[in-house]
């Protein structure tokens, strides 16, 4: 690469070194508590906003694609959340107002909240049931109360005061990586049940 | 870890590793002439089908961030492409009808089609002006010339049947790594113009 | 209204008779079959490109509301169709390419397919089991075989090439009421449980 | 129809002969005003929650036909509002917060509020710089004030509560007939431009 054109292996080679690391630092006994509770999850919510919410998608799809009944809040379609359900909030600060006020409704309604965060504390991490927490960004999301609505129309999207190297993308990386890897887990656990799985999902002859 | 749970750490340096060989084995000349287009673009359209639709979005916010006027074909709102205008899509396969189509129309307008794949020959890869291929996954696509929304309501997912370490996943977040990185180099390559972004993006006071 | 004002509630009262005239018009063993099937489904799918699409979205909110299981063909999170589910089009022409592939889909995999539509006679008409018409606008259908994501990119809308009243809108907004009275024909029928839905819909105390 | 079998056709023209009230009622000052508003506009967002939101995708959508640049606030890609940017906000209580707080913003941001409502007074109604009223159903929103997004998973659709003619289906329908009419009446304003929106809209030879 020249000095004209930015190295984009290497910002590739970050993010794989970045994974890396938190892979190592992964607290077993989060990581645990989260794992068994999709795999006794019935009905799974998820939640998030932004690209956070783009995560939380990805991660909906695989689940739906192992058995459970999945939702997206803010979709068209999304049924009532029942006593026993567990909503999955994908979240760098645990702090998005509109996404804190969803996690309050499904603790009222007899839910569990499970918030995958950057942050060792915050507001969504008080109410949660189990939290996983990829990597300490608080300094970074310091001060942003705001809902995600709004910043939206407000333009003040972290990434780009953030120069060149956006620490949400970092988290939503991190997040994606490990929901696939618990995906995987749950694939492996779940494994007596393949064929099942295959032919609930295969109904193409 | 104990034998009983599924070691998801491990899943994640799997994957960690996986973008460390991708970024390594690049083809300049490929990242190149993406980030070339990228840079010199005015209006892109992306594209893709299930999650590779997901992480196009994820694309899509980020290049709106950076001041690009950014549509996802298939959303509510999607004006009509111009000559000049570029396509940018996420297709593993590149054999993804539906998507297939959209390229085709887009060549015929007089746009210009960018794909971020994993496989070295397809139907898209014929008709792009610019294909990234993040690493050859041909053999395990193959066969696969359906739309995505008849997939969809088949439940013929890919993820299922191919075990529990599904090569979708590994397209997926090689082509996230590999589009936010290009999004990195464009802040730099743009770094003058920060403050213009700054002052277009955050319009509260 | 002065001249120079165009004269916005006469368009509404067009509308509000052109409502009138197909309620009048529409044959009744069309609408109790389609209400006969929605009455005893139990998972029902929605599909439609574009505006119709919105209006099937529209509908597929309700039925939710009434305790369906209910999905979006093309959202992300969309279960595989079983043998005994039902799936509800809403395609004016009747010949939309992609909407069609998933009518066909459907009726391998052993669902049924309800049509709303606004031609006597499409492509769509000879797959569904049942057909719900609205209105004969085949004339103004007539040639148009496009996928709606090609049309899209494309910017062939119909809507533009209708001049100033468009019939496209005129079949949506039948759609969305015929749709809307078959719920609360539903919602009459079913009404000894309607206890129960209350109880089902509303958990917050 | 038999007893047995719900009337649907009644239902429809209950609906007509609600439109063909809310035309003859409606208020010219304020038709006036929004199809004002709607002429000189460059940059118009929409937005609303549930149906209503759906509606507002509607109204998008046509007005992206007719050559503006409109986005649906809320989806993945929507850029920064700028002063003199109009927001049109679908809600017939003019009460829902989230909703609410996006008008506050544009506001705060130098944009207008255009309110399309079915309340006579509203935390909305004193917001916008617009209203237009198509009939007063306040009683029916009273103490509404929760965001759509809790609402959602708490299952408390107004549409249940409201028996067999659900109030809210009756803003919608009318919310969709007016600003169809206002495309319509936006049509023949703009008439002598009709061909240069055929050129931008058409661009497949």
């Amino acid at each position: 690469m020249t000095d004209e054109i930015p190295d984009i292996p290497a910002y590739m080679l970050q993010m794989a070194e970045s994974i890396r690391k938190t892979a190592v630092l992964l607290a077993k006994v989060e990581t645990s508590a989260f794992f068994d509770r999709m795999l006794t999850a019935k009905r799974v919510y998820v939640a998030g906003a932004g690209r956070s919410g783009i995560i939380a998608r990805a991660f909906a799809l695989r689940m739906l694609h192992l058995g459970y009944d999945v939702y997206v809040v803010g979709e068209t379609i999304t049924p009532a959340l029942k006593p026993g359900d567990t909503l999955v909030v994908f979240s760098g600060s645990g702090e998005t107002q509109s996404v804190e006020s969803i996690c309050e409704t499904v603790r009222e309604l007899g839910g569990s909240v499970c918030l995958i965060t950057a942050s060792s504390d915050s507001r969504m991490s008080r109410i949660a049931d189990c939290v996983v927490n990829l990597g300490d960004l608080t300094g970074y999301y310091r001060g942003d109360h705001s809902t995600y609505e709004v910043r939206q129309v407000t333009g003040q999207y972290r990434s780009v005061s953030s120069a060149f190297a956006p620490l949400g993308t970092l988290f939503e990386t991190l997040a994606l990586v490990f929901s696939d890897a618990v995906i995987s887990a749950l694939m492996v656990a779940k494994k007596e049940e393949e064929g099942e799985l295959q032919r609930r999902l295969t109904n193409m002859e």
